[in-house]
């Protein structure tokens, strides 16, 4: 298939708020991913103001450069929603109520107890002549599909989960259908890695760059909690699949020291499943990450099979205390220390009786640093029946991110501890 | 000052990556805020990929339409990156290499370690004839800066930090005296609000809508912390003020018992200032919210001055061994109740010794739910010196959500306690 043959999208987002900022275009996204995994890649996109001359010029626009256009936004009941106008002047369409939508907005009114339609909401049953109405489950405003010159425009609400929902319940198998047999969709694979910075992994992939498929591209996504690498291709079925696995072939090895190797890539889910393969319990206990460890663990439903519970020891008179740790520990070890650490983590198993303990603690900031333990210092230990391993790590950031590293990296010393283990 | 004289602004994003959905484009939201601050309402936004016609195309139709456009992405070494020829075509500037970016460059690579400028990286030092060079202290790609046919063009690095760095260093300035006497800046001012819904807000602030000033825009801005309502005028300085305060004045009333004080409506912060100036310790015991209320409240530097620390009684024998819950109350009541709450408020802040202690017990789900106590039921107490307030919610949403409103609810019965004290 000819690059000129490829089926191509346009997008026309209307909206006051998107321009002003007070609003993020968070469908812009969600439609990019979308229609190129359905094999329709958007190649331009137009933000526009309630503005009815707006609006037609862009989607004149639009129409000379894709195949099917997207008009998001401007489908409400107010005056500000110019959107069913604009378009339907520019393509030379009457406007025409439509008997099914004022009885279905009817019924929805009075299901909120709102007896009279109000009159503004009239506005949402007109259809441009020839128009296919796309039903909205979600709210007041459907949808409507418009065929123009060999074009096809869809025209969408703005509120996302709205968008969204009439995308994925009737407009993608339109899509599927009217450009059938000329879809080549975007097929992607995420390898998910966490403890290598973005630079160290870029290099590693650099050196073995030479052996991926040409047609097969990469993408490292970096977060708090790791790098991700997406490496994608469009293509038909067989051939992508045997692409993206010649591709992992090539970069499995250099990710395997650091890949999280569950679906989502989610390091709670993978010490999840090694603590109730095991029938292992766990406690957690932490000074400066202050309760993330455990918000992190129990951000996972279930966690309450292993998950006994924690401490969160902020005073150090918590630490001697409830974890039992000797004040001259802390004396001569400093509360930033594998002394700590340790003490920490074996203290709270004691305490709660679990098989595995997690300990973390150091200096978030932005306050506290000192030159022997600078801001970002954080030492983490896990002791499991009796046996503990304890690293440590300086971290860059502010006060959130030395955090958010912090309980990334005692999460992994726990799996990385847990997986050497099975 | 008329309406079409009124300064505008454009903005044309380059990336491939926009379009397909890899990256969300922060900048423009970013980007229609500050021009909005400034007086420079943005009025349209093309998105284009690497594609040199598509970004002439769009520069095009922004000229016609406003008087500052700011082109951003496209600045970088590699073939891809073709703003710069692209631009300097369109408007027939020739592009000449500037020796001073060239050594600026060379310094750069040197101070990485790397003796020889890479080839590619001269390709950043070319600037269209008669452009002004943006200084870009974070990044290789400096801005510049086009006057052409009365409308400034500003082409700008698309990485998000580099890009605000050269706003704030140098194109703000720019800006106020290139379009002096004529910018009418948007002013605007928050209200932060928790505890109320925003269909229930906005139904308050109807029945006074009529007493605002009509120059004056409402916002909600609606979030799993609360709501906020953002109130904005396009004014010069002393009239814009006098608006504000009419419409503050309007909606204060209204807004009194749901709101937060502090000026970033930060929760934590309001609850921070009391037990600092008070002299008050807190500890916290959760169940359902597992950390994460001991993390809100840890999130502000300096909450080790007040804050204990805290015990996540995920398990119930944790509640009875370490919070001094007796085994009958718990069966009688469930883990979920009032009494529970209580007693683990009052047995956190006895196991460590604090004035004030928080308990927080509930179901997040997606399963544990009944019909008497379905899911995102979150029993939530507060006990200070001895006095205790409990009370329940009943909260909709994920998993999340329900973590996070119960957190919320939990610390605003805290703030309310300990605002009535005072």
């Amino acid at each position: 298939m000819s690059r000129n043959k490829e089926v191509t999208a346009a997008v026309v987002t209307v909206g006051e708020e998107l321009l002003s900022g007070e609003t993020t275009d968070t469908n812009a996204a969600w439609l990019g991913r979308k229609l190129a995994s359905l094999g329709v890649p958007v190649v331009r996109r137009w933000v526009v103001g309630d503005d009815a001359e707006a609006i037609a010029a862009a989607l004149g626009a639009a129409l000379a450069v894709a195949d099917f256009i997207i008009v998001t936004g401007g489908l409400g009941p107010t005056r500000d929603d110019l959107t069913r106008p604009a378009v339907a002047d520019f393509l030379g369409l009457e406007l025409r109520s439509d008997p099914e939508i004022v009885a279905d907005l009817r019924n929805r009114f009075r299901a909120r107890g709102v007896p009279e339609l109000p009159v503004s909401n009239l506005s949402q049953a007109e259809v441009p002549s020839g128009a296919r109405v796309l039903p909205n489950a979600l709210g007041s405003a459907p949808g409507l599909l418009i065929e123009h010159d060999g074009r096809t425009v869809a025209l969408l609400p703005g509120v996302p989960r709205e968008m969204r929902g009439i995308v994925e319940e009737v407009l993608e198998d339109i899509i599927r259908d009217r450009f059938e047999g000329r879809l080549v969709p975007l097929v992607h694979r995420t390898l998910y890695t966490t403890g290598i910075a973005e630079s160290v992994l870029g290099e590693l992939v650099d050196e073995v760059r030479a052996g991926l498929p040409g047609e097969v591209d990469l993408a490292f996504l970096p977060g708090l909690r790791g790098v991700s690498i997406r490496f994608s291709t469009r293509a038909r079925a067989p051939e992508a699949a045997e692409l993206l696995d010649r591709a992992q072939a090539v970069l499995d090895p250099i990710v395997a020291p650091y890949r999280i190797g569950t679906e989502k890539g989610d390091l709670v889910e993978a010490i999840a499943d090694v603590l109730e393969r095991e029938s292992l319990t766990l406690a957690v206990a932490e000074s400066c990450t202050g309760g993330l460890v455990a918000k992190r663990i129990t951000d996972l439903p279930g966690s309450s099979v292993y998950f006994r519970g924690g401490v969160i020891a902020y005073a150090d008179r918590v630490k001697i205390d409830l974890l039992g740790l000797e004040g001259a520990v802390l004396v001569e070890n400093g509360a930033v220390s594998e002394a700590v650490a340790i003490g920490m983590a074996c203290g709270v198993a004691a305490l709660l009786g679990t098989e595995v303990g997690v300990g973390v603690t150091g200096i978030a900031g932005p306050g506290g640093g000192t030159p022997e333990k600078p801001v970002g210092t954080v030492w983490f230990a896990v002791a499991l029946k009796g046996r503990t391993r304890a690293s440590h790590r300086v971290f860059s950031g502010d006060r959130e991110a030395v955090r958010e590293r912090g309980t990334q990296a005692a999460l992994l010393l726990l799996y990385q501890m847990l997986a050497d283990r099975t």
